[in-house]
């Protein structure tokens, strides 16, 4: 069910500050519930998280799961998702989605690409049509989806880029922003979705303050980090937030977008981070790579062959509690479906389940202990 | 939990026989607990039903599922799964299963094969290793399995095959069920085990019957027809149980090897038979051909783009309760595992649910009355 949103009463509200991290807890609320923060939203890009049931999905308490709309635009194509009458019920998916406006992807996946103000023009990477996304396209795309966040077209610039097309495209980001923003406030849509802005400017700091504040003129229901988790260094992604977070408002829940491992959302909450999506979870887990409390396992190799230990001892998923090591290296040698739907799950599990045990953390007050506790055990064996 | 099996109190228990076919309501009793027959076993060939969760099975009041020792053997070997404690153990799976003995897997995988009465070598299909297996080194590895009905080694034909071949198979099938027999009953495993025999002799009536009457003299728990689903016409199929079932105990269960549509099972019932596997409900789940009370539907088809209804309207399977055509049709046309596991998922539910109202037209004498109805129905739009 859609409820129409009150910008009124504060749609973002925080229970708690970290007394020694920036961390805090809080509650974000949509048109199709509330999400509590710091939130995992796995990644739906194609409406659906890959290899795993919405039914698992919901009885693990997902409050939020995110699909793409370059995607969605390009299979099935808008119009079969109208039809259906939005993403929620073309997937059957009753709680709230994000979706990302697909800057990225025609960044990163399409065969050419020809950047305006007015939008740009790219080739699909499924069949090589051209065609044109302006950022007004984006929204009225994004308003039929019906999603309950919804993400602006950005430019994305890779890692390491020159400081001049940094700039260019911290520009047009911030003018596409404006465009989509006026776009959505003339439209029915505003009272339904929430609209993110996103900060660009890669790792040079002036532009990431630069693209912060403009965007905060601009006026947004959150605000997104994006442009990292593009190859840069670790170390870097951390100065990034440092440099980033302080510019934005703390009476709007923060999104850094694309990541990561479980120990840099661990950090990155302790920098005030509230929101995360990455495919890894699911990624790896289609891999044979599961998350453990001590660290990454690969489980196709030949020393978990006998191994009657749950993937993960310390975890309670039903994956961990019924099957060995050794069955389901077994079923990724023999190549079975079941062993990366088994791994999935538990790569899910572990990252939902994280995320509640940062919340439980910041709302006792001691997150800085659980951030050191969980960093330390989980690269104990690396 | 694995109880012993006690043959002096009758095993197999026939409760009800039709009054104008040859079907028959019946229990089977195994160390893991007793089979409803007529009975579809799902087939794990690698010790899993492909795409299925367990759980799902065990929602589904699934009997007993069939795996593979030909496959088994070969990945994860026998000492691993020796080392779990057995497959029921090493795969997680509490109630009765099926061991085929892998005869047909060595006549139709393995790259080459030499055939004695000893038994057969072959090379795996995997990597070309050549192996050896005797009768006896298929009941000792069923042993170390410790399935619940196994089956023996058999030398299985093609279609169409010359007399003169399926002579000397039958005889050879014969030869190695006597000698299967002896060793089974020489060792422990059968106060645990069921062993069944394999009627072969192709399409030729007579080698048939001599078949069946010979491995009823030698004695099995059950008899199961081997050798057809090979390619044969579908008049050949119903012909070949005309000419064998009379041959076969009515007090023991008969297995009817690899079979088959679900118009197929519902006549080979009809016809006496009170076991039945196959890979079709997975295996065309995976490819998108979904099973309905009006006939097979391929999904990937450009009519059901924008069809909101669910995979079968007369079904109340959760994935019919939940997601539409056009959904399910995205997810194979976009790769996405979801869509195999949901088609998968159907097909089984469909598959289970038909023997459950095989059953019940049987329990309630009209069977039939629910043939004909069922066929009818099923034949309607293709």
């Amino acid at each position: 069910m859609t409820r129409l949103i009150d910008r009124q009463s504060k749609l973002f509200k925080v229970l708690k500050t970290s007394k020694d991290t920036r961390a805090r807890l809080s509650i974000l609320q949509t048109a199709h519930g509330e999400i509590r923060l710091p939130v995992f939203m796995p990644v739906g890009t194609n409406a659906t998280v890959k290899a795993i049931f919405h039914e698992d999905l919901e009885k693990l308490n997902t409050d939020v799961i995110l699909a793409n709309t370059y995607h969605l635009f390009l299979r099935p194509g808008m119009e079969i998702i109208k039809e259906a009458g939005g993403l929620h019920k073309f997937m059957s998916w009753d709680k709230p989605i994000l979706t990302d406006s697909g800057g990225y992807q025609v960044f990163s996946l399409s065969k050419m690409r020809k950047v305006l103000d007015e939008g740009v023009e790219f080739q699909s990477h499924l069949d090589g049509t051209t065609y044109f996304f302006s950022p007004e396209d984006i929204m009225r795309m994004e308003g039929i989806l019906g999603s309950d966040i919804i993400m602006p077209l950005d430019e994305c610039v890779g890692y390491p880029c020159k400081r001049k097309e940094a700039q260019i495209a911290c520009a047009r980001t911030t003018l596409w922003a404006k465009k989509a923003r006026e776009y959505f406030l003339a439209q029915e849509q505003k009272d339904r979705q929430l609209l993110f802005g996103i900060v660009q400017g890669a790792t040079f700091w002036d532009l990431r303050r630069q693209s912060a504040q403009e965007l905060v003129d601009i006026g947004f229901d959150g605000y997104a980090i994006g442009g990292l988790s593009v190859g840069e260094p670790d170390e870097l992604l951390q100065e990034a937030l440092g440099h980033t977070e302080p510019f934005l408002p703390g009476g709007h829940p923060r999104y850094l977008m694309g990541l990561g491992m479980p120990d840099q959302i661990v950090k990155a909450v302790g920098e005030g981070m509230d929101m995360f999506d990455t495919v890894v979870p699911t990624r790896y887990g289609r891999y044979g790579s599961v998350f453990t409390k001590e660290g990454r396992v690969i489980i196709r190799n030949g020393e978990f062959s006998r191994d009657q230990k749950p993937l993960d001892p310390a975890c309670d998923c039903f994956v961990c509690k019924k099957y060995t090591r050794s069955y389901i290296r077994h079923l990724f040698n023999s190549h079975e479906i079941l062993g990366l739907q088994l791994a999935s799950y538990h790569n899910i599990y572990f990252y939902l389940k994280l995320m509640e045990r940062i919340r439980q953390a910041i709302g006792e007050d001691r997150y800085r202990e659980f951030q050191k506790e969980f960093c330390t055990c989980y690269n104990s064996t690396s």
